[in-house]
């Protein structure tokens, strides 16, 4: 094989009580790239579509990612790679991971797979850290395991895979709004209450324990965030209104996805997802807030070749 | 059914990073208690056996737990309680909870289980309140669910068991040493950093995965504490020896019991748990510590009926 398409997933990270230790995986919500063996020896970003972003490797987390798998494998020569871009940077929906991911994965593929899941969680994060100087795993971590992933420790790095109950769905909404992730950095304080402290880790053993069990009522009851939320939803217009919506109309929870704009909620079943998507899109039409609404299962498998 | 024989299991709190969420039953060590019904309306402490405690129902917490109990059902009778103390008061294993829990469990089943767990939980809990001065759960939930549990919120009380892997053992050393839980709780900070925040929920979601799946290396890597051991541990002489010792000789995780002086390891098999006990041992006899060594299997069904 020496030609792979990709299918990169957009991921949410934090999923309210997991701030810097959760993500989870979208199914049908994603990019594309295609990925291509070439002699001559590097990353070459030959084509990104959908969006403007830069071609030089050193400059595209796509070519980051790939360089830092390159430098620790013993192939000689370089891969091509095309990225369509359908995730939107910006959005709190994983866009850099997407790319990252999708780059890591495909061409440990083409290279029949000389390296572990954790190995390409490891490459992809540098290319986090050009995004947004940090080398975050929330996002990479879930998109290269599939459903719910665990960054229960980086040093040394440590991911967890939680097993996802088949009926969970996410539905999205992307108010077209920006949200630089520095300011979102920026709001949040460097101490907490040891009180929110407590809440927060019973919580994420909560919902932990639920998605082992497939226990939605458990999963929804533990869907709370005291710590990051209420500074950071000041920063997402209208965001009290759409988590609202979403839970009168039956969503299991709701709150930002990784650093916003974008807000999640989780449902059991895929038509309580759409009369979800339905009423919380009515909430930014009254407002006069563009923005994008998604649904999606939550992907089992995470990054995966397109036939 | 008009008397029951109960064992009231030891129970340890907080298990490193589950502070005031988590906590386990152990099946080998704990109280016994006689409970009687009589036609004498009201809670009779008839006997304490092997520790000074007092007889007046209102001044004792298997009293109090009792009393929370009457008061919600419709018999009008009493009940006779002797206790058989062999859990020490103030040795971080939960020998309030076990009394409490006693109490409540063998009067619901003379009565015939007109109450839940959860319902038992809160009457316990009444007795935690007048030991302490708080109604906590972290003691009496897993005294009444048996194996590892987690107060995932207190308003509403919301218990999650969590299954408990069957070659789990506990080893716990008892410094004969006073620490009160009161200045054991003045030790603490009401803020902590949100960086060892996200490490300790990051761990307390490790360990509840690696319950789950019977992984005891993931397990012992989630079993850390940065927030409270390092106050706490303070007041415990000798603590970081007994650590380095319990992990030296294979334990996955050692920590403080409950508010201590209490310490605890727990291994994977009896063979290790004896291995630990007797190198943790030697910390003591070295530094001269008088000290109790109790090893036990984690008990997975917690307070039960005594043949």
């Amino acid at each position: 094989m020496n030609e792979i398409k990709v299918f990169c997933p957009a991921t949410i990270a934090n999923v309210s009580c997991g701030f810097d230790v959760l993500g989870l995986a979208l199914e049908t919500v994603g990019d594309e790239m295609l990925i291509r063996k070439v002699d001559k020896p590097g990353i070459h970003i030959t084509k990104v579509d959908g969006q403007e972003l830069p071609l030089e490797t050193n400059k595209n987390v796509a070519g980051v990612a790939g360089l830092a798998l390159l430098e620790k494998s013993n192939y000689h020569g370089g891969f091509e790679i095309e990225i369509y871009k359908k995730i939107k940077p910006g959005s709190g929906i994983g866009s850099s991971a997407a790319s990252s991911t999708g780059a890591v994965w495909g061409m440990n593929e083409l290279l029949n797979n000389p390296f572990s899941k954790l190995e390409l969680v490891k490459f992809a994060m540098q290319g986090e850290k050009l995004a947004s100087n940090v080398a975050h795993a929330d996002n990479v971590a879930p998109a290269i395991y599939g459903g719910f992933t665990l960054a229960r420790s980086y040093n040394p790095l440590d991911i967890v895979p939680i097993p996802t109950p088949n009926a969970l769905f996410a539905t999205v909404i992307h108010p077209q709004i920006e949200v630089k992730t520095s300011d979102s950095r920026k709001i949040l304080k460097t101490t907490i209450s040891l009180e929110n402290g407590i809440k927060q880790w019973g919580n994420l053993g909560g919902l932990v324990a639920g998605l082992f069990r497939e226990d939605y009522e458990l999963i929804g009851r533990s869907l709370e965030d005291h710590i990051i939320e209420p500074l950071r939803s000041i920063l997402i217009p209208g965001f009290h209104q759409v988590k609202s919506a979403a839970i009168e109309n039956g969503a299991l929870g709701c709150g930002i996805s990784g650093s916003g704009p974008s807000i999640f909620a989780l449902s059991k079943g895929e038509e309580n997802a759409q009369r979800v998507a339905l009423n919380i899109a009515k909430v930014y039409d009254e407002i006069g807030v563009d923005y994008e609404v998604h649904i999606s299962k939550i992907s089992a498998s995470g990054v995966k070749q397109l036939k």
